[in-house]
């Protein structure tokens, strides 16, 4: 077994109103940074996990998203390997 | 100018107490993911930048971290350049 660390992004589907978005776009203008777009926010969680491989760990961290981390109805989610920990490859 | 489009992810400092994480490993503990070690919890936005070029919509996008986005006692933050979007290199 080895240890992974996966980084997990979850975000706000697109056209789904995000009032976060809005309310840090509105404070970015007022601050003075006019050329500043559309602004989206999300969550982003960094889980280490156990598992026997890259792939295993990568399907744990999705049926955790499908479960538990992400709403289906209005959030997409994103993993990425960040690093092997230590006991990987062994 | 062109638009370019940023995600910036803002996490909490290593060390300090993230309650948040705390409650989804927990979570995923008590759904029957035993092999699950650490997990911290942040922030990613996506914001649309215009910027005369990559480099100095980086620089605003770090300027905006440290004047709002994230709070520099207690979390770090990391920008990723994610698309130059219509009108780039032009």
């Amino acid at each position: 077994m080895s240890q992974y660390r996966l980084e997990i992004r979850v975000k706000p589907r697109p056209g789904l109103l995000d009032p976060q978005g809005k309310a840090i776009h509105h404070s970015l203008n007022s601050l003075g940074w006019d050329g500043v777009g559309d602004v989206r926010v999300g969550k982003v969680m960094y889980i280490d996990i156990e598992a026997d491989s890259e792939t295993s760990a990568g399907e744990a961290a999705e049926a955790m998203c499908r479960k538990l981390l992400a709403n289906p109805v209005t959030e997409d989610f994103e993993i990425s390997m960040i690093e092997a920990l230590e006991g990987a490859g062994s």
